[in-house]
């Protein structure tokens, strides 16, 4: 079950450049290993901007809570989250 | 070169039913033939909305104006436009 | 699976008063079936507007589109949808 | 007497983690027992965001503003209150 | 318990002068019994606008629902509900 | 002449509790002395929010300006002023 | 006493360019007046729009909606009302 | 002295095709002749939409509100005006 | 050549009372210069707000950028310029 | 290939006013190295703002990102995007 969900990151200040470069380490992984998983199932940059757009996979909104409210940048990020249905016009089905 | 795509549909009363279903029937087959020839990469309904979602895979901003002016229901439909690009922290270079 | 739906109808004077009482009618008995089904579990009105808020249960995201593009009043519906999680506060789990 | 209250939490840098600990735990108590006493009647997470949408059953909107000026997270949060009627095709009267 | 009550009217040509000024006259005198009987306790005129700001005295949400949707300019107003409650610097109880 | 004013509280975290106290203290004493002479027709509570709509009743705008500019909380206010006029529907002139 | 009042004009297709030549020439004539009787003391284009910034100088709100109400072209604009007062750093009183 | 000027046109279904062809004629027409004479600097289409994004340069905001009411389309666009100046880091003195 | 410009101020707490007295008297000077050499033709204040009106009468853009960016206040402050041009029913040209 | 750029610049207090004069001068290298590149083909400061208008001519998306991202003031700056494609009207191919 798809989803599109639109991130936009905002670190504070109050958090040090070595805090932060930590998170997003740890943010990377973590966003690769659910890829790797088939969760995740794509990661774009939005031109110009630190955000992103990000097509997800999961079973349930529950399921996709989970994974988003998990994410090491999460406290720092404002979230969107746009349910997706088959398009009667696609030629495939995903 | 991809880019996130957001189209809105409104039909005005003004289309008959019987014109309406010609430009959707042309619409579709616009819309499968850009996708075999893979530069409407993936077309996604948006829950709950005549709206879609899609990511378009296009060789430059001219091309992707041309191809969405060239839909049939163009007149139709409030179109909006990100520009992506590639995601340090995507596994895939797309 | 939850989601929060909000509705706001809106129909054009060029649907006839007698055509507009059919839909009604045929919407209120579409309502009141997925309600039985316990598809559409809570239907609220907004005080003061012709809207509502709604709560669905539905396996997926396929599934809630393809009622919510059944309603009769579809095209003349403004909807937006909200996938809902559990709540960890929550002393259900629902 | 039906409400839907919409709460977005953003509790700032300025309060330590181990203060935001104890708000968030009195605030699940607080929560808990006006669900347990029947006030509060639905709570859900909005999926991807540090928000809830909420459904509260109270007798006056002097009786809600308390329950809700009360919550531990209150200074933190941004709250939308929409007053809700019965809805003429539903089948329950809630 | 009171409400605040903002309705901006806009009555579209597809409805005669002649119409117009029936709806309006009926407007007027289920709006002056509503005040009569203390329902609506203000009526203001937004200056420059075709709208109102109102203060409506009602026993639930459901009598406010009631008596807005039975207005006869219902149809052509977009309205907008704020639930009131008693304030604490207030010298008087309303 | 008559005006709604919509406040909206916000003090930030850089004021002490103890100075927060004592600007509330003096805010209530100023807001009950306009209320006692008549300036400040109306204070209500918007429910859910720490904020207010009230009806001020003032000879001039500029004496609006000066009432609203001397409250104690002006610096951590968000305030919209929409002047009111009589309504040709209302059964009393105020 | 100082309101600047914001004009937004779009006269719908079911009005005749001859209808709105002749409401045009009326809202002139009307505008003129006031001009002369120093009521609207500017009156200026948006640049690029069909629209204006004014000055109005009036006795009080009621004044103003009845200038405003009266507009020939009143039921085919959109008007936003800000009152001004008189400010400390301003050289003249006005 | 250079303006940026946004367009966006919307043709309403009251305007026959034969027409909006005519229009649009004689709007390349008139477009060219500015461009020619150097006081339309740049016009570029926005992608996806009918819309443009253009570059002015004029002497006066007069003279910029006389050619934009000019355009055969101007009943027919939403124009919005900023203002630009030379910018300190530019290369060139434009 | 007038311009409206709508200036809307916001100090942070991290400049001390002191420091905002000496920025907020060098800006009233600086503001009452313009006006005495015909630059700044009117200042009012928003009611309510901690913002003015004014209108501008400079050479050109340029001008007007540098006026502004001048202002004590310019890091403190939101603004919006609105070019202005000669209206056709206005008595004076202004 | 062609692209608007809109950036809108605010440094936080808790950079110093050294750090902010390195950032600004090392911006301004930067910027017109790359109007000397023929990547930033024009830049505009909006009158009144601590922003601009900038047009930029780069091979791909990804180029663009890479661009703006390495802009001393990125972490300071709201950026939007906008794609343009050549205008049918336009008597120049840019």
């Amino acid at each position: 079950m798809l989803y599109m969900v639109h991130m936009v990151v905002n670190i504070p200040a109050t958090v040090s450049p070595a805090e932060a470069d930590e998170i997003k380490r740890r943010e990377k992984a973590y966003s690769q290993d659910l890829q790797r998983a088939g969760k995740w199932r794509h990661l774009w940059r939005v031109v110009g901007e630190y955000a992103n757009v990000s097509i997800f996979d999961v079973a349930s909104n529950d399921e996709l809570h989970t994974l988003l409210s998990g994410l090491p940048l999460f406290p720092y990020m404002q979230i969107k989250v746009t349910p997706l249905a088959n398009h009667p016009s696609s030629i495939v089905q995903e």
